[in-house]
């Protein structure tokens, strides 16, 4: 590796640094001397989708890129900002969407860019405008939500800083961004043309794992440190596309590291060679600081941990990126926290820190059972309105492999239901409610006795400002002795993580064991092998909404469903006609034209 | 190669072939005793699209589907039929659009299936029904019509056969239908890409001819006549996707064989092995019947030949389809002719005829010439009421490679033309129409001189029931002694093929070497190196229609223009509001609808 110093890439880190630092001398100034350049402002963007020839791996595919970059340009914003992003559809035949991943969309449902769900696809040729707030600092990003485009590699970083007069918890001298993602070599088309096979093609594991869209599949950083030859040892020269993201830092120093997953499959944990990492904040909200050796992400998470360059500033140090949670065939991930003047390509004196094993849940359990809210965050509701069971199983339909809720496989419908909602539209989705249970005597612990399931589109009515519990529940998959890790998101608003235990769930034995006191606020939480997951939440803002696994080809199999909060408020609501032109909400403007053209 | 007449595949001619025998009795019969199942009547077909895995060539790769078929369903319909295609777009984020090459949609211009032209692409999960006449006997097919959707797979034979009471000017015993393809194992996503993409890169030969969807990449089934060891015979059991469809005759028979081109790139020239071919029909008009020993075809041509099986009947024949007109770099596609009761897996005693050379443009020529319409067939109007000069330049734009028309690159927008023009919209597209010629003093023998274009979306006016001569000019392009073949294909309209020339056309010179006489009636006429073609047209068809290169990646380069024609019967047609809910028609339907929802 020579030193890439000279190199654009690398140099970006340090721009970043320098304008966080900045910006923080702002806003403590701001304190004293008002209005800044941090003040709350409309950010326009203007946005071209398009494929594009990239290596991001050092292997050259076919990359969707936002204005010719991959990953997307960094948004950053301020607390209270509008952004207003004009996005231009350049592909040929492909529609697109861009979901805003972290943003509730308070009181703009239109702008959360889901496919089916909140908005229509954008067709080529056309421009939608995303219009929202910003309304809490926080790490976030923004990717594809149609077909697998996020595997495509549409996706990017949202930073959202803290407004004037805020104060974060924790104080730090320069931050970097690490957008985490897997890449395939195959296609996002030809991946969802094997999932939606018979017999099912499954995608595989990542060829790589990308650190801001960078990552080596031919070579590795760190082979010189083997005594096998198998793999190459990474020689750049600065400007390749998958030239490591190098962060330069200074000796005793505090920066903030601010991470995010947007993988489509891979479970991270991502480990820096001799430096502890203090987790501040977990997907925009602030927890009550901790420190770890390394630290699990799964795909829709976010996480800001400070770290103090308190080691031997003679040396570097590794950052390693590695798979958990299914039986890993993907290269760790690397780059170097590069002491400055240390030379870049200076290889830390140790290997990079070796991934956990990947079935060590105990491990992944510790971690995760560790975040709880900073005191003084929001508390939860003492008792719930309704508490809706969510078991997710693998089943099959009309010989295709599928994954189920209730065992119902989501499929979307042409009609946005945002559209339908509002117009109280019938026939745009199934009318039925899907189960808000499963049978009691289901047995988690073994294959599916009947894997058949149905495929449906039936939503769950949430009333408006009712406390709703969701208990995800796991189970053995179509494979004997397996249960695999799903990361649940929720759109439109976050949720308190009550708690995580094995097995099914019994209101009687674990109700007592919820966390109520300091759960942590999230909009996505894990749900571990056979185990079960409890989240709360306020159905405060009225909208269509996805709560779906995070896995991308998991949601392309069906494992989803759609919220509907404050039907009659969405009835009032002002939603831009260009989001409902398609199904039957275009049928029916057409209809108040006059039917026929 | 074994025997495959146990084949599902090798079966599907003789059931045609009995089939075609057995329409032919009631037809006769028709005559005599009145109403058969051949009667005019609406054919209801129920169709989705979808990728799937296949294996054209003997190499997996992804194919567009329509139910599940590759090539799509054949369509079978009498003269005075009524196609109803309820087409349901199953593809995950791709929209989708079908076009009747050679129907005139007379009356129907958004069935046309022309995205951006003459509807909206139908997004994933909707269902758009196509609904036309067919009005007259011929040879015709379906493709998609949106990116290069056409190169992925879609698309399929449509054949209208004689109505009640009509006789076809010929006899035959029984029919074959050829419907010819090539295939690239790069997908058509990836060919787009780089067909947009700087530096330009070129999609390359076909990897391989397919014969009805069916073609060998690794094996010929003549590998045993040569000395070389390079290419394997082909060893088939019958069931694959990619074993030859077999021709089964019976000796001293009289059969038609029905070809149509559909392919994305290649000039194709098919000769039988010992066996004359008398042309009976070009792009489903009669023609004055002539025999040759080999025909060429472009893309988007057809033809019907009659072949009678009067060679030794101990032996099997070898069909031959080669490339013409570009330096080919792909493999012969075979199949055989098949005397009954042969074993179809009896070798021909010689090896494959031996397509023409590539470059030999005056066998090329000399059939095009040869192609005259039958006697009695409808004769051109003596004079034009205007005539268009469109001059073919490959050109440069922000450094893509692009081709141009007088200078203008076609740029398809969101809006559909059908719908601007009906609704007379403004800013739906370039108001100011394309140039109706280029200077006179272009040097059509030499690169341009100033090779840069610009992108356009302006379209030709035509005044209703005018006579429009359309003189095709060719040129050389970016690179030094190059022109290449295009063939030209217009919607909506059959024109008569005036006459071919070499160099510039002047009317001084060419006007008095027209034929006005028997000038062939088709949809799609060739330009040769360094040539022009005239075209007579009456425009007499209401509606917003594509004339533009068939080479698929040519179009989608630019090449091709969009004529209105009657503009104000467009005005006051009736048009399903589903073929227009995109763009800026969606746009004023949600406005009329009260703008915001």
């Amino acid at each position: 590796m020579t030193d890439p110093r000279n190199d654009s890439s690398s140099v970006r880190p340090l721009r970043s640094d320098l304008a966080a630092k900045w910006c923080i001398v702002v806003l403590i100034s701001v304190v004293l001397v008002g209005p800044s350049t941090c003040a709350a402002k409309t950010r326009h963007l203007r946005w071209e989708v398009d494929y594009k020839y990239w290596s991001p791996d050092c292997v050259e595919g076919a990359v969707m890129s936002i204005n010719g970059q991959f990953p997307g340009p960094i948004i950053r914003a301020v607390v209270g900002d509008t952004i207003s992003v004009e996005l231009t559809n350049k592909l040929a035949t492909e529609g697109v969407v861009i979901h805003w991943h972290g943003i509730r969309q308070l009181g703009t449902p239109w702008a959360d860019g889901t496919a089916s769900i909140s908005q229509c696809p954008i067709n080529p040729g056309e421009i939608f405008t995303y219009r929202f707030k910003v309304d809490k600092a926080g790490t976030y990003f923004y990717h594809g939500h149609y077909g697998m485009q996020r595997s495509a590699g549409l996706y990017g970083s949202l930073i959202v800083q803290a407004g004037e007069g805020e104060k974060e918890p924790f104080h730090y001298d320069g931050e970097f961004n690490l957008l985490l993602s897997d890449w395939w070599h195959k296609s996002s088309h030809e991946q969802e043309l094997g999932l939606s096979s018979v017999p099912f093609r499954w995608i595989g594991e990542p060829q790589s794992l990308l650190i801001n869209g960078r990552g080596q599949y031919n070579c590795s950083l760190a082979a010189s440190y083997r005594n096998s030859t198998s793999t190459a040892q990474c020689q750049f020269r600065g400007r390749e596309q998958c030239a490591p993201f190098i962060l330069p830092v200074l000796p005793n120093k505090t920066y903030r590291l601010r991470l995010a997953s947007s993988t489509a499959l891979a479970s991270l944990n991502l480990a820096i060679g001799g430096h502890k990492m203090v987790v501040v904040e977990a997907d925009g909200n602030f927890v009550q600081p901790f420190a770890v050796d390394d630290l699990d992400i799964y795909s829709g998470e976010s996480y800001s941990v400070l770290i103090t360059t308190d080691q031997d500033p003679r040396q570097n140090y590794w950052i390693a990126v590695g798979v958990r949670g299914r039986p890993p065939n993907t290269s760790q991930a690397l780059t170097v926290l590069n002491y400055r003047p240390n030379s870049a390509s200076k290889l830390p004196a140790s290997p990079p820190p070796t991934t956990p094993l990947w079935n060590d849940y105990n491990h992944s359990k510790s971690f995760s059972t560790k975040i709880l809210a900073l005191a003084g965050s929001p508390r939860p509701p003492a008792t719930h309105d309704r508490r809706i069971f969510l078991l997710n199983t693998q089943s099959k339909f009309s010989g295709q492999t599928k994954w189920s809720i209730n065992n119902i496989s989501l499929s979307l419908p042409p009609t946005p239901y945002l559209g339908a909602l509002k117009y109280n539209l019938h026939g745009a989705f199934e009318a039925r409610s899907p189960p808000e249970s499963f049978p009691a005597d289901y047995d988690v612990m073994h294959q599916p006795a009947n894997p058949n399931t149905t495929v449906g589109s039936g939503i769950y009515t949430l009333a408006l400002n009712t406390t709703v519990d969701i208990i995800l529940q796991n189970a053995n998959t179509l494979s004997a002795n397996t249960s695999e890790i799903h990361p649940w998101h929720l759109h439109g608003h976050d949720f308190w993580v009550l708690g995580y235990g094995e097995g099914k769930f019994t209101a009687e034995d674990d109700d007592k064991r919820l966390n109520l006191k300091n759960p942590p606020l999230r909009n996505t939480a894990v749900i571990f092998p056979y185990g079960w997951t409890a989240l709360r939440f306020v159905a405060d803002n009225p909208g269509a909404w996805a709560f779906h696994c995070h896995i991308e080809p998991h949601l392309h199999m069906g494992m989803g469903v759609v919220l509907a909060v404050g039907a009659d408020a969405v009835g009032k609501m002002k939603i831009p006609s260009e989001a409902l032109t398609c199904g039957l909400t275009a049928k029916m403007m057409a209809a108040n034209n006059g039917g026929h053209s």
